[in-house]
């Protein structure tokens, strides 16, 4: 059947499982709501999806989402797993339209009650025609000048509100304080306080004096979201002042934008995901990260956050663990476009050790607000005890017994608890 | 306080509605999880959002979503309308920073345990840095050449797996039929079946025959979804050829890719919403089309897509109304950015009466398949049946006494059940 795209769903359905699989594939392809005279079937072989497998799960009582066929009476819900394949030949290799075909009307279907994409799998050809991450792993350790361990990053705080001048100050302070990595909040990106041109030339200022003084630049996220045109612009602003890395929030500017971005870009892309919650806090609607990730990585994103352990917001750990996993899975075996996770929310020398374990790698980078600036002895002490919980999760030793002979660890793991 | 932009939200919470709306407007603007030193009073006032309002609704005993924190023992969770501001001066008229503002990390909050975006109002400064729809309503029945009624629309179907030929023959039987309005499958972008340039002159060739033959040219809406370049190149393709309108998937190309178009575009832009599902089938989850389409239309939006009246997915009539009036609702009293409902799915005649009713205007797409290609007499009765329902609907006249004298309807009205 030639080179075919593969996507898996979890389908809840008052109906029969294997009739609404069907529903999907033609919703999704060929079929139509009437029978019209073009749907030949030879015309179905050459364009229709194609139900692969539906694996029945458990059933349940309710309906998680309004709207759908109700059904036969005293009969429960049901879940599948349900997997659909296309031809590549409907939309070629194509990002955005990649979406409209795996995500796009579906999830309104009337036959379905809870509707969720798990996963995507693609041909070569996505190998071969998506930019995917120009830097990923490797690059950014180059550029940062980091091996073997974690880039420990930070994000400016207050998120906004604090003009150029402001912020290079508190860039200097972490800088002094061996930080690897700083980052624009997401709501910062070009505002009348802080406009973004003025902002990249004080903090590219202060990162220059330290990269002289120590030999190694701190990596830079500079949040250059918008337009197509501002987005290059800024992101020549950031190249031509000695920065090395740009941050874009992916749903504001969408799969476009982002392709947009990355076919002008020369600078590892940090990207923000914030947003995710309404793509998918209900476990029986949208979409899944590990599907999600896939769409930005061939699209080129560098670094995919991910949330963090014991994170501030609501989710469980082991949903942040499988969306880090899945950033660090090859895409392709000879493009395998692996983006760095980025570990965020409430994060301290507490974590580090669990988020070692889960992950098996040390390829992320892992972010701390309060870990760092709250730590008792200073931001200095906050990085080195993000340094020494790091370096006892890799070779194993607890960190409290890592922490006896570790000042700034020990403080850190009393402070944070 | 200067100009503000506002959103207004529809929480559910376990916990005091007063303090997690304080909550949201920290997350979103200067506030962090743990006190910093920079966040000073005078930032505050001028970065930090401001709740404006929150009211009161009903209390369920479950939260509709996971992960969330409880009600003390016994408590119920409560639900309330919560209106958030921010100064412009965070961010500008910026419309994807808008969107990471407006609809950024919140949605993940454990504080809340349901959480959709209601509305937006925006200051005047977005009305000027916006571009807006192009053509709008009355651009679009100029090129049309339509006044006075709906445009009578209809898809391609299939959907996908025509090839350029067959497209153009099918689209030949419509334009003979007497359509205004053709649009792509939002599956059938550029596959190597039915390649975009090729679909285009084939297409065109044949509605130039017949706006020579008639004097009105219908309007093709031709499905260009791709990246920022290849969009601009297939606009030019429809443009060089004589073609009135473009179509785009706006999941898959995101704000800055719509934008982005839209700079570059000298025709209308048919907005499809397909993946609108995702965003908001959970009633306490994600987007309410009123919020979403402001975004779409500020863009560049000329046509946006509604469902339709006893659609064949899942939403209620009520919300298919609301959608389309929101699209008609000025933005600005002297920049009223308004777009073109496209109403569609399940549509014949059957729903004109009382889609005009609801919408006390004919300013829409009205997109029929069946309704059109199974009329008992073919496609031209299929379209004569449109028109004659949207006549009675608008001069007041019951559809069933309106076909004792017009033969299309009534044979629509006896078929379409």
């Amino acid at each position: 059947m030639g080179e075919r795209i593969r996507a898996t769903y979890l389908l809840e359905t008052g109906l029969d499982p294997d009739a609404v699989a069907g529903v999907m594939a033609g919703e999704q392809s060929s079929g139509t709501f009437v029978a019209v005279p073009g749907e030949t079937p030879e015309l179905r072989r050459r364009a229709g999806a194609v139900v692969e497998r539906v694996e029945r799960l458990d059933t349940v009582a309710e309906p998680s989402l309004p709207g759908a066929a109700r059904p036969p009476d005293g009969a429960r819900y049901s879940r599948a797993r349900v997997e659909i394949s296309w031809p590549l030949d409907n939309i070629g290799p194509s990002l955005p339209n990649l979406m409209a075909t795996v995500a796009g009307n579906l999830f309104e279907l009337r036959e379905v009650s809870g509707l969720r994409l798990l996963d995507i799998a693609l041909p070569r050809a996505f190998a071969q025609a998506c930019p995917g991450p120009a830097f990923g792993v490797e690059g950014t350790r180059r550029l940062a000048g980091v091996e073997g361990r974690p880039l420990i990053g930070t994000i400016i705080k207050p998120s906004i509100g604090l003009g150029p001048a402001e912020t290079a100050g508190l860039v200097d302070g972490l800088c002094a304080a061996g930080i690897d990595f700083v980052k624009d909040d997401e709501l910062q990106s070009d505002g009348a306080h802080c406009p973004f041109e003025a902002r990249v030339k004080a903090v590219m200022e202060v990162v220059a004096r330290h990269a002289d003084r120590t030999g190694r630049k701190p990596m830079v996220a500079f949040n250059l979201t918008g337009e197509v045109d501002e987005m290059r612009r800024r992101h020549d602003v950031v190249a031509e002042h000695g920065g090395t890395c740009v941050m874009v929030s992916l749903n504001s500017v969408g799969l476009a934008g982002l392709m947009a971005l990355r076919r002008h870009c020369a600078l590892p892309i940090h990207a923000h995901r914030n947003g995710w919650g309404y793509l998918s806090r209900h476990p029986m609607l949208g979409w899944s990260y590990r599907a999600w990730q896939t769409l930005w990585r061939l699209a080129g994103a560098d670094h995919m956050h991910v949330n963090g352990l014991d994170n501030k917001f609501c989710e469980a750990n082991d949903s942040v663990v499988a969306s880090a996993r899945a950033c660090l899975e090859p895409l392709f075996d000879d493009r395998p476009m692996t983006a760095m996770p980025v570990f965020s929310s409430g994060q301290s020398a507490r974590q580090a050790a669990a988020t070692y374990e889960a992950l098996g790698s040390v390829d992320l980078i892992y972010a701390a607000g309060g870990g760092i600036m709250a730590h008792p002895a200073g931001p200095a002490a906050g990085v080195a005890s993000l340094r020494e919980a790091w370096e006892a999760a890799v070779k194993g030793i607890p960190a409290e017994t890592y922490a006896r002979s570790h000042e700034a660890l020990r403080t850190a793991l009393e402070a944070y608890r």
